[in-house]
């Protein structure tokens, strides 16, 4: 199809599709003629993806540009590897502030701590793992006292790891289509986080009133 | 002390300093000559919260000014409740896009399900309450068949309301100054988020190698 119908089927408008192709969030169509390009159904999935990465989870133009580039460079490697890959690029590179590098050493020593002691097979090249570094050293900063010892995390560790046993299936199925299970791990990733979040402060508003009922049975 | 020991002091720059005066995240400081004025420890307080917020939460000024309208708002409610309020400012009003007004009546209904299976003693307005409905209309929009049934949701409800209870404790204890728990409730929510969810995307991944582990074995 035509640029004009892409725009038409997908919703984007063109000026958008055009700002995408240039910052290469869209593969460039096949060309068909000068200034005149054909473009398909992977087009059309990936300004789905886009609309879903941008209204739903708010996710800024760079982040998205960087999971693409991440799922298009990993397109052959095996499925588990090739997941974790574009979920990765989901998080911001660490960056550690000169003024920050021994809160970063000791936060970094108590994430290695707490993998093991929850013994999952994770390296610090996982998913994640540098977001747990970043947030751990802000707890610190603005909460001292509240993580003085690593095995208190132990607990949200395992709550979360019961909770991947029923977000993820224990097998994959080779027939399902690749690009599907890619749309499926990074969406899943991204618009469940607000449902936990959410879920999370209901839980204390809950837990808050259970304890005021106890205060006041006394 | 005057402002620019308030700023040495708290390491905020006294532009900082008046630019958060101006927007309603600092309260005045008591007046003392014309273009003078006093200021004190609940200064030094509120600009470290607003450091935490802005740099570890990465919150927009404009939450934090409702967080903080909230808190002083409250100031004489009891205990539970001014907590909620103020962990229920960090959250956006529900704004209903005029076509997605089905999708909205539809999560609501299944967040009140959701609500009512678990048990929990929350209302529409409780902090989250209006997260849990968005972040709903946004799985079914791009993910739609993930929540099929409500009761899927019941066991990430469970989970997270375990984690409450090591999260908050069983009583308040009356003589802790007031807006140390404010800013420890309103920071611990905030602060752990990103925690939990890095943890999440860890538990993913061992999750992930452990059903490639099981594949290989097959």
């Amino acid at each position: 199809m035509r640029m004009a119908e892409l725009s038409r089927r997908s919703g984007v408008p063109t000026a958008t599709i055009k700002y995408y192709l240039r910052e290469g969030l869209l593969p460039p169509g096949e060309p068909t003629a000068p200034n005149q390009a054909e473009y398909g159904q992977q087009h059309l999935d990936r300004l789905d993806l886009v609309r879903a990465l941008r209204e739903a989870a708010g996710l800024p133009i760079a982040t998205i540009a960087r999971v693409f580039a991440a799922m298009d460079r990993h397109r052959e490697d095996t499925p588990p590897e090739y997941l974790s890959i574009a979920v990765g690029a989901l998080s911001e590179p660490l960056a550690v502030p000169e003024d920050q590098i021994e809160a970063y050493a000791r936060a970094q020593a108590q994430v290695a701590e707490l993998l093991h002691l929850l013994g999952w097979n994770v390296d610090p090249d996982s998913p994640g793992h540098d977001d747990l570094v970043r947030a751990v050293v802000g707890v610190h900063r603005f909460l001292p006292g509240l993580i003085t010892e690593t095995k208190q995390l132990v607990p949200f560790g395992r709550t979360v790891r019961s909770l991947a046993d029923v977000e993820i299936p224990e097998t994959y199925d080779p027939a399902v289509d690749r690009s599907a299970v890619l749309r499926f791990s990074v969406l899943g990733t991204v618009l469940f986080e607000p449902v936990l979040l959410a879920l999370r402060k209901l839980a204390h508003t809950d837990r808050i009133r259970h304890t005021a009922a106890w205060r006041r049975r006394r």
